[in-house]
């Protein structure tokens, strides 16, 4: 049988715990909030919980840090010395260079993978975590420069047993491409909410599409906080850009340029578009 | 049996065609697509096609314009020589205060009501329209100062008929407020769309947060360009508060302003999640 150990019970850590625990594995968890942690012990997806400084991650055979991601490199840091008879150490936070430079920089080369299941949306928490979260995901893997290939095909194993696809990438790459396609439509979904907020607009006056729209703002604050803090370069450079493409929209509306609305309107429509399914 | 002129079968007109269709009344309609207009014949939706110059209004109960908002007033000047026998005219254009206008110049005070389904999504035309499109919607309803209350009443029942719920509202407090429910969301989802093929990344690689945000994007350009052209003044204010928003964020985002990034999300996810069921 093998085991695992989970650090965070929320959305991601708790799901997982569960698909593990529902693959036959023992799984140990902790989490900071009591009540989590019980309702994980109560459900019966956790074998035993951690001791409160996290004995007994000696005797796993995966360890996987899924807390938010400003707390991930210290957290390694304290689970360090416990770390050995874990073959794979995971973290699967949004943002991948700081826990990967603090693995780099704590000598866990030989089995650490930085991973980030990207199946996120609005819901988090033990009280969102479902089985099947992973099913069809794609899951991106960042390993160490000195991590061994077993180790990876460790890491690749485990996520394709959830039947999640695995995509190796680097860190830096990962936290570039992220900026774009998951962190500014968060942002851009929680400055609208702002916006609306200070407008006096209720969310029950939005429509359908509406609704889409804002749904995002709906996330973890904290969860958010940390993210953007991280990947702060990438971030701002996508939210220049942004602002850049609405202030061109708004120029476009006030001098009643037709011909250039309608372009704006076009391209995005033929980018949304291709993502239909045909 | 009741009967009714639609002109225009995209999703909104095509829509009322069908449930009215359902309702045993007796439906003629035009559009410019033939296609579309012998797709609604051979679907028994329609009992006749209007003539090209819409002979054949002069005898239905209920006018209905559902061209978009940019076609609405010059329509309305071309119909109403034939307007006699209607006892309603409505619109059901996103914009209301150039329709209403018109109206109001056209004498058509005894007739007229502006109406506004608030039902769009992302889809459009005649292949999107559906039977209980308005079921449970809200239906904005804009009387002229000269509508007779029994003229106001007749629309408020055509839409109860169809399980929609009905608001009266001034064509301008209209225009003030979809600005921000409607508009804001639909250009926010637009520029976002244009920013990320801008940065190359394809909708594909956004997770189902992302593809929330984007999903109106794929809007009919053509209807949007109209919209916000007409709606310039609101909808300029609207985004110029946004793009605010964005800016502040990513000041506090280039300062690591930890405390404020936290306040614009806290904000923004107690107003989004007020929307959500209890």
């Amino acid at each position: 049988v093998s085991s695992a150990a989970i650090i965070g019970l929320g959305l991601v850590g708790g799901s997982l715990a569960r698909d593990l625990a529902a693959h036959g594995w023992r799984v140990v968890g902790h989490d900071c909030d009591a009540d989590v942690l019980e309702a994980a012990r109560r459900s019966g997806v956790l074998n035993q919980s951690l001791g409160s400084d996290l004995e007994g991650l000696e005797d796993v055979d995966v360890t996987v840090l899924a807390v938010p991601v400003q707390e991930g490199p210290q957290l390694l840091r304290l689970l360090q010395p416990r770390l050995g008879a874990s073959a794979l150490v995971l973290d699967v936070g949004s943002t991948k260079r700081a826990i990967c430079a603090q693995a780099e920089a704590l000598g866990l080369g030989t089995c650490f993978v930085g991973a980030h299941p990207f199946v996120g949306d609005h819901r988090s928490g033990w009280a969102a975590s479902r089985t099947g979260l992973f099913c069809g995901a794609r899951v991106f893997l960042c390993p160490l420069p000195t991590t061994p290939d077993a180790v990876l095909e460790r890491a690749r194993e485990l996520w394709h047993l959830l039947d999640a696809r695995t995509e190796v990438i680097s860190a830096d790459a990962h936290d570039a491409q992220l900026a774009w396609s998951s962190h500014l439509p968060q942002l851009v979904s929680s400055a609208l909410a702002g916006a609306l907020h200070s407008a006096g607009i209720l969310p029950q006056q939005l429509g359908r599409g509406g609704r889409d729209v804002t749904r995002l703002a709906a996330s973890d604050p904290q969860v958010w906080t940390g993210i953007v803090l991280e990947n702060a370069g990438y971030t701002v450079q996508a939210l220049a850009l942004l602002e850049r493409c609405l202030a061109d929209l708004r120029r476009h509306i006030e001098s009643s340029d037709e011909a250039a609305i309608r372009a704006a309107f076009v391209r995005a429509s033929r980018w949304a578009r291709a993502n239909e399914p045909t």
